[in-house]
């Protein structure tokens, strides 16, 4: 049960993104009014809340009884009035949003909150043509496979309400979600960032014939993975260090400065087309023969045992 | 049991690393001759092995009987004759490391492996006094924890034997390690590389005050450690990218080099005082209420059952 106010949602786009949040916002017991132009949109949300509805922790109610609070609609303006919450999936273009935005804003009642699920665009730069309330529009970015994993970034722009960054946090925590506030719109926002940081020098490693893709992948799986997922990188660095930070940085901060200085020189270049073909010919050597769909379906098994045994700390 | 012909290991140095060691390969019934010059280290070396061998997995034997198993020696050099592989933990120091690898050298058999932990220093700057057989001279780096963790970096140097790499990689494995070659020497080899590159744009992102260092770990430890714990980076870049590592190179590439470039920009100053003040006063919000002793146990628990979950995968 949510312990908020919302409980009816919009959801507009059905996407992966927009698919998932539905099956979530299902799986908890809210209603939810959904749309999306596409075509075949309808059976096709169907079709993954078939497939992945069983993966949510701690479903409130069962998949016979959570069809029944879906409606999927061709226009939702009708519904803006009966809604508490706008969870927004559409594509990531500019002029698209801004659209998307200020029609949104114009129509639905001042208290509706609006997320957007976008990963690159921060809100400010889509909420310029919004004239009536645009302090109840901030991002909840979630990340794949989103019904599974918790991390959920909120990102205000400068004129987001206080109110609604706690309103938001308070309703995706009520889902089971681990919201974190990003204080400052910043490119990449947090996990996007970490994320491009680690991969740039994977790509780096794997394509200069430092590791093979397949060691990488080892790396991180039965080593940093493992820890990171327990204790993220300060408290690790934190045990590292016998328990004191300031200690760790002593000691280890003049080698992690010469790799990094030695990192930002054999940096990958993203530009450039022959380091991308070697890439993709060496990353080849370890995904060409995995079975995306078993893939996809182990990990949400991992991903189940571990959320749980982490909520069990 | 262990496949390999290596049934007796002599340790040097037993300060965690070293320490942590000796539990696993007594734990996997081996044979292990020990040694350690500082005041008071058998006995730290008991309460180590008694405060963390339950936390290995698999093991084949029992505390009763490991120990003994477990010979303590003032000087290791008349036992020498005895070993199958010599796992060694001195200081990080390549003066003592250049003399002590030309004396191991000189006085071991040469169809001893001789493996060293160092995290830092590779084994072609130490290995530069050995006149007998430094082929079977190479790192197998761990990682803490070290008796769970198991990934093991092997690094040869240029003229480290491939025979003596695969011998190393076998000997790992059938203690349950995970072990990854490093085919080039790199500084920081390729796991402090990956983690120096998450914690410089932590560190920069908690001291600019973009994100709490609470939110920033929620972010690993709700959102990207588990997905890497689960598939590392490019397989998570392919299961984002639909199955296709080409398609999400070039759908996301772009935006990752704009999120790169912005983060070298605002790059943590490692030298800067002030940078390092504020951020370990940041940092301080996070970890001053924690007590490393539970955390220690709770990762080890942790990391235990994650550890058997993966390899139900």
């Amino acid at each position: 049960m949510t312990s908020t106010s919302i409980k009816t949602v919009g959801v507009i786009g059905t996407g992966v993104i927009g698919a998932s949040w539905t099956a979530l916002f299902l799986a908890k017991g809210l209603r939810v009014i959904v749309t999306d132009p596409a075509p075949g949109a309808e059976s096709k949300l169907h079709e993954y809340l078939k497939k992945n509805c069983w993966a949510i922790p701690n479903k409130i109610t069962t998949p016979d009884k959570y069809l029944q609070n879906l409606t999927f609609v061709e226009d939702i303006d009708p519904y803006l009035g009966e809604l508490d919450l706008i969870q927004e999936n559409g594509p990531e273009r500019l002029d698209f949003k801004r659209r998307l935005f200020a029609h949104l804003d114009a129509k639905t009642p001042e208290h509706v909150l609006i997320a957007s699920s976008s990963s690159g665009l921060p809100s400010s730069e889509f909420v310029t043509d919004c004239e009536r309330s645009p302090s109840r529009i901030l991002i909840g970015h979630p990340f794949n496979p989103p019904h599974l994993i918790p991390l959920v970034e909120i990102v205000p722009h400068p004129k987001t309400g206080d109110e609604h960054v706690t309103a938001a946090c308070e309703f995706y925590r009520s889902l089971g979600k681990d919201p974190i506030v990003v204080k400052r719109e910043t490119s990449g926002f947090i996990a996007n960032r970490l994320q491009a940081a680690v991969c740039a020098e994977a790509y780096s490693l794997i394509s200069r014939g430092i590791v093979s893709a397949e060691d990488l992948y080892k790396t991180m799986t039965s080593g940093l993975g493992l820890r990171w997922a327990f204790s993220g990188p300060i408290m690790t660095n934190l045990l590292g260090g016998g328990g004191d930070f300031g200690h760790f940085m002593d000691h280890l901060g003049p080698a992690m400065k010469s790799w990094l200085d030695n990192m930002h020189q054999h940096q990958f270049d993203m530009d450039s087309t022959t380091e991308k073909e070697n890439l993709k010919e060496k990353v080849n050597q370890l995904v060409s023969h995995v079975n995306i769909e078993k893939t996809e379906k182990d990990r949400d098994i991992f991903l189940t045992g571990l959320i749980s045994a982490r909520s069990e700390i």
